[in-house]
């Protein structure tokens, strides 16, 4: 269950209502790994395992989705991921940049058509006003996997998970966000070698700061007809 | 330095132009309890002991400001607070519900000028679009501590550890958040024995929940003239 019914009352200038209003259900998450206990997360339910394996990833302790030997549900809320090979957490080395010479070049208005999709898909938050959205697609605009959640992180890990378990995470070109572009949000693009971050909000200065040493391109205020280039200008097609 | 100028370009129907941005800084903070490691925060820089005490007494690793010894800075981003007494990590016992007959009523404006006066102080967020706040009202409305942050857990962190080093985290009686109400910041309001809180955003299934059972006052949606009421309705005045 993702969205939950409640009685409020509703203030306005006519005074008090009962309404019927929904909420976006955020429900515990226990994330072990070879039974090690390594996280606990405040998500929307569903996509648990795509969140568990998105998260591991983007924390260095699994580097692809064939190290994935099972994921054990114990309980409600709780879940178990087994890998292949007992890795120590964190991984610690830094990856390299990301290639900047990739071959994606794209014009400034195909984000704003990634966007228009992004939109189309925020089927909780357009309900309740209580969840972040996370998007990727690939080098032709076409929507690989989206992800809604309470957290701006699961979101973005949901879908990490998501293509990593069905080995397609290379084929990630652009990762669209509706939050902010923080430091932790562009480590994740990062780490799952996405060249493309953007977002409707601002960046932070660690995250451009990433953005440039890594050689990712980082649109923030992406808002038709404007957005705001703080890293990777050479993948514009600028005429 | 919380913010940072730094050479963008922005897109629009004209094209790019080079332009001037303001980003808000983020950057590393290691927090230690008696010289062990207990959590890395990504902050605006700024109330580094503030936000040490208020993550500490929210986490239950501390009962009072009277505990804190010492607040050291042993350099660059890292910081350690010395205790009075070595309390385990965490303090795990529920504190009771907030007294429901604590005596604060008011009427819905009332919520209205607190908002109008937060807005003034979001000095951060006006140039630059990434930062949530935090405030702490008493009980005839007037300011008690104010905070900005890239991170909205800080934000009301960096106001609880505040009042809690000045004595006066009792006199909290309404605090109000620009971001969406959570489960983990309406139990860091809950532990910080503030009666009301209310946020321009929504609130989540298990913020509602907490709120119910607490004996605490939660509003969501502070968009005058109106607000949605979620919990804690005798507190409002009604004519």
């Amino acid at each position: 269950m993702q969205i939950e019914k409640f009685e409020i009352l509703a203030y306005s200038e006519a005074g008090f209502k009962p309404r019927q209003e929904k909420l976006a259900v955020e429900a515990h998450l226990d994330i072990s790994v070879n039974g090690n206990r390594k996280y606990h997360a405040l998500r929307t339910p569903g996509m648990d395992a795509e969140l568990t394996v998105g998260w591991c990833y983007c924390q260095g302790m699994i580097e692809s989705g064939e190290e994935v030997r099972e994921i054990l549900t114990t309980g409600e809320g709780i879940i178990n991921l087994v890998t292949e090979k007992k890795t120590e957490f964190p991984a610690g080395e830094d990856l390299p940049p990301i290639d900047p010479s990739g071959g994606i070049r794209f014009a400034p208005a195909f984000l704003f058509d990634l966007q228009k999709d992004f939109f189309t898909h925020q089927q909780i938050f357009s309900q309740t006003g209580a969840t972040h959205a996370a998007g990727l697609y690939d080098v032709n605009g076409s929507l690989l996997i989206f992800a809604e959640d309470v957290g701006r992180h699961n979101a973005l890990d949901k879908c990490v998970g998501h293509l990593l378990l069905k080995n397609r995470l290379r084929e990630a070109a652009f990762c669209l966000l509706s939050s902010r572009l923080s430091l932790e949000m562009a480590n994740k693009a990062y780490r799952a070698r996405i060249p493309v971050l953007a977002g409707v909000s601002a960046p932070t200065s660690l995250a451009v700061q990433l953005a440039k040493k890594q050689g990712m391109t980082l649109v923030g205020f992406l808002r038709p007809p404007r957005f705001n280039l703080y890293a990777g200008e050479w993948r514009l097609i600028k005429e």
